[in-house]
């Protein structure tokens, strides 16, 4: 068991922030990330391009400033091992597991020991999209009320973080996990479902909840980085033979 | 020790704003408590009078319209047996012990089963005066970095709250894992190697370490039966096309 100085495990989680509203809660969110000594803030699509700005992120604004922007969670999240969702989970029928926090954040802190992992948080209005969920290995669900699940976005940061750094580092189990990057998994999935078009499986122009579908199922294999390099062979290798057989 | 019913340890707990800038910080301090089931705010001598319109209450205006006013904190603590001040506690010499804020939860949880606890946050500039803190019994500090103490007033509402509910509430149960029989992982490992065979992939005689790597491959995907009849189905479509293309 190696041990992992805590600044290394702060150092390779990535806040994911999709599709945010308000640049405030950016702003918000960096500040918290700052307060926790967290450093990576990455956003996809945000609303107002001036969220660079936020006056919200005080003592923040250099962390906010090397913020890294991105078009699609696909791309966010392609350098990462493991990612993991947040929601409120009230009305929605989830394909991913889903823990409390409390419960999720030892899984997180474990895989940090050994890779990065991207904590993703959806919009204001509607939280992350099932197309955002399908690249999630797991949700966290922060212990709201039934009757009021819905957090403000700056605050579910704020609680995020601070269940992550709660526990003394020293207590963490870590036996680390060589776990395959959302980008492999993606090209997974990307073979698997042209495989499924060539054979028939598939019609030509499959919809995009067929797609979310797929995408969480390979996910939930839950690949090691070496399985996934195996898949990706063996994948390619059948692909080739439905084109040329 | 009397069983004590959760929904009466938060409704003893008094959240209580001393001399607060910003409305907003309220409203988001007032979604804050709804979240997570608290009830009762008092505010002392904020700064806009007007701060029962914030629009950051989102869910939560009746509590923040039911928000008790008091001119002072010794108002304002009046009725509460137990007087817990927050501080980043940076550069002032404290008079009352200080306490991680996890330590300090189940002092403030023992209290909360027997009377009221007054829960104190200072204003966004300055925080807790030493005249505030001189009410309280002992002071609570969120493990924030030395070099980034300051948190947002809403977010350390909601991570303070967080805590004191994070013990309480009653572990989520778990969701049954139907998980694939034996025989479905063999069918899956056998269909598996059929497509590697005629794709190429594996030469026709491949030897039995091969397949059982193959096999324990299969296996560490872990499939719930439903998954495993998904993969069933794609890999028999997927063979057909290769015998049949």
């Amino acid at each position: 068991m190696a041990f992992v100085p805590a600044s290394d495990l702060l150092d390779r989680l990535c806040v994911v922030l999709v599709a945010t509203r308000n640049p405030l809660n950016i702003g918000a969110a960096a500040r918290a990330m700052s307060n926790f000594g967290f450093t990576h803030l990455r956003v996809v699509n945000p609303y107002d391009v001036a969220f660079r700005e936020a006056r919200s992120a005080v003592g923040a604004a250099d962390l906010l400033a090397s913020a890294e922007e991105f078009k699609s969670v696909a791309e966010a999240v392609a350098d990462c091992a493991l990612v993991v969702g947040t929601t409120a989970a009230t009305a929605r029928e989830l394909q991913q597991p889903l823990h409390r926090l409390e419960h999720g954040a030892p899984l997180i802190r474990q895989q940090l020991a050994s890779g990065r992992v991207a904590l993703l948080f959806g919009s204001e209005k509607r939280g992350l999209s099932n197309h955002d969920l399908s690249h999630c290995q797991f949700l966290v669900r922060i212990p709201t009320r039934d009757e009021h699940g819905s957090m403000n976005l700056g605050q579910s940061v704020a609680v995020c973080l601070y269940e992550l750094i709660r526990t003394e580092v020293a207590a963490m189990p870590s036996e680390p996990i060589d776990r395959a990057t959302s980008g492999e998994v993606e090209r997974i999935t990307g073979l698997l479902l042209d495989a499924l078009r060539a054979s028939g499986y598939l019609k030509p122009g499959a919809s995009a909840p067929t797609e979310e579908k797929l995408r969480c199922l390979v996910r939930r294999m839950d690949l090691s980085a070496r399985d996934a390099e195996l898949w990706l062979g063996m994948m390619r290798q059948i692909l080739w033979k439905l084109h040329n057989g």
